[in-house]
């Protein structure tokens, strides 16, 4: 039997924080439809999909809460979940949320062709600092506005239309962890989804990276990562110039090999469609990453142990 | 005060079973000539550089002891060691270690400028199996020849001649796996030296991989690896048809970004150089990569709770 899952990558343009939500959720399923009119069963938006990357800005109260989801689906966001029911397709979203219990965290879902919630994953890799940078003319306040996710990497078994796909999330800075990667991979799965909002100049403060860098880094971590745990990966950007602040594209399609079989070409609106076949992690997952084979965890204690760094003493001796 | 480090990858072409030891060397100490009178004070020697890549045989006595080394250094390397010292030039190789207690390890050293060694590392992730494989016409059979390395990924802190460079081993399949990176990482790692001999084929079985692929492989797991860990990375091949078996080239000197500065464009002995800046190892490992700040291991238990792969039941629940 064929596994060939055909998915579609639904890179978004910029959305300014003058967008009005109606417009906002209009262009994705203006995305959902062509995906689904080119026949993906799988369309993947990016990381905070219906708002402005908001923790470039320092806001509390109703400006902030207004970004937030209370619960998904919600009224605002419906007529996605009701067209994808309608098309047969399904999809991968990032947004805001706010539970009931007052938590945040920044979260993704992914919904099966049939409108089954398959899985939900709340970022654990959150970047950015709590007190706003001196003088920056862009923040970036995800360890302010978020939680740190507090349930792992889980990967979930897709149902028959995806062919029982092991499906996993990350969100964005958490692509560039290796550990993001191994977690799933531990699991055994063959298709990572992870949107993304990432700025086009270094938004932590240095001054060495630019567009092109950083958008080279983005793609070789979705490489890299996929050859390593023989797996899909599908990595999608919202990008462009958003309120004033640059965001790369490059959003990709990489099969278990790390090559590259699809990518956008624009910073706006863009959907970029490939055959999956679930069935070329085999060859990966079964010889040279066979992880029961050929790990030594025995080796990788500081991997858990800590998070920091802790330099040799000058002048180790063996 | 700069750090700069002028390094070079000192290509193997293949060496055929029945070259002598002294031919070997001789190419050895030529390679070493002309790093040092282009000024490189580091040469990196492939994996195993002394001999053929002997685990494709099924061989045992003398045949296969023929092929360690009793002591580092011993009688017939001592001339690279003398030479390497009377030029002023540091080295890393590899080569099979047989111990005074008879263990078995697929190990390498770093030598620094002034003679002393730095660094023993035994390979900890060895492929292939422990039985032949019928029927193959090569093997690879280093989980038989080796016992896994017992010492971890130790890092060493070299001496003011290297700026003091924080230094790490890995050899050969050690690459492919983040988790030997990681390791590194966390102790501040500056500088990665790997040696490899990689089949242009696939060596477990597979039809898929062909030599442009491997030699893609190789040269991803470098990039990714140096970029998420923040550190130079010098990888070094053994290449070409050796006994009759092909090896991928690709020796590449990586930046702390993930972009190859330097690379061998041929299958043969061959010399690539390149300066590298330990201090363009701060960026990643002050922002994006301080993992003091970033990582969050209490959500990376499986990486060393198990080796091998547990997959989701099916209609997992959130």
């Amino acid at each position: 039997m064929s596994r060939v899952l055909r998915i579609a990558a639904a890179q978004m343009g910029p959305t300014q924080k003058a967008d009005s939500r109606a417009a906002t959720l209009a262009r994705m399923i203006a995305l959902l439809e062509e995906a689904a009119s080119r026949g993906a069963t799988l369309a993947v938006f990016p990381e905070l999909a219906f708002t402005t990357f908001f923790p470039r800005w320092l806001i509390d109260g109703a400006a902030l809460d207004a970004h937030f989801e209370r619960g998904m689906p919600n009224p605002e966001v419906q007529p996605l979940f009701d067209r994808a029911a309608a098309l047969g397709i399904g999809f991968h979203v990032g947004y805001a949320e706010l539970t009931p219990e007052g938590r945040r965290f920044n979260t993704a879902i992914t919904v099966e062709a049939d409108g089954r919630i398959l899985g939900r994953y709340r970022k654990v890799h959150l970047p950015g600092s709590v007190e706003p940078r001196e003088g920056a003319r862009f923040q970036q306040l995800e360890k302010r506005y978020f939680d740190y996710g507090d349930a792992g990497f889980p990967a979930f078994r897709a149902g028959p239309a995806w062919h029982g796909a092991i499906t996993g999330m990350m969100i964005c800075n958490d692509r560039r962890w290796p550990e993001s990667w191994r977690m799933l991979g531990l699991q055994g799965v063959e298709l990572v989804l992870v949107g993304y909002n990432s700025a086009a100049y270094d938004p932590n403060g240095g001054t060495t990276e630019d567009a092109g860098l950083r958008t080279f880094h983005s793609r070789l971590v979705a490489q890299a990562n996929a050859y390593m745990n023989a797996t899909w990966a599908v990595a999608v950007a919202k990008a462009g110039e958003e309120d004033g602040s640059g965001l790369i594209g490059g959003s990709c399609i990489v099969d278990p090999n790390g090559l590259v079989v699809a990518e956008a070409t624009t910073l706006g609106d863009e959907v970029v469609v490939a055959d999956c076949d679930l069935d070329l992690c085999r060859q990966g997952k079964d010889k040279m990453f066979n992880f029961a084979a050929h790990r030594r965890p025995e080796h990788y204690g500081a991997i858990t142990e800590r998070a920091g760094v802790v330099e040799p003493v000058p002048a180790t001796l063996i």
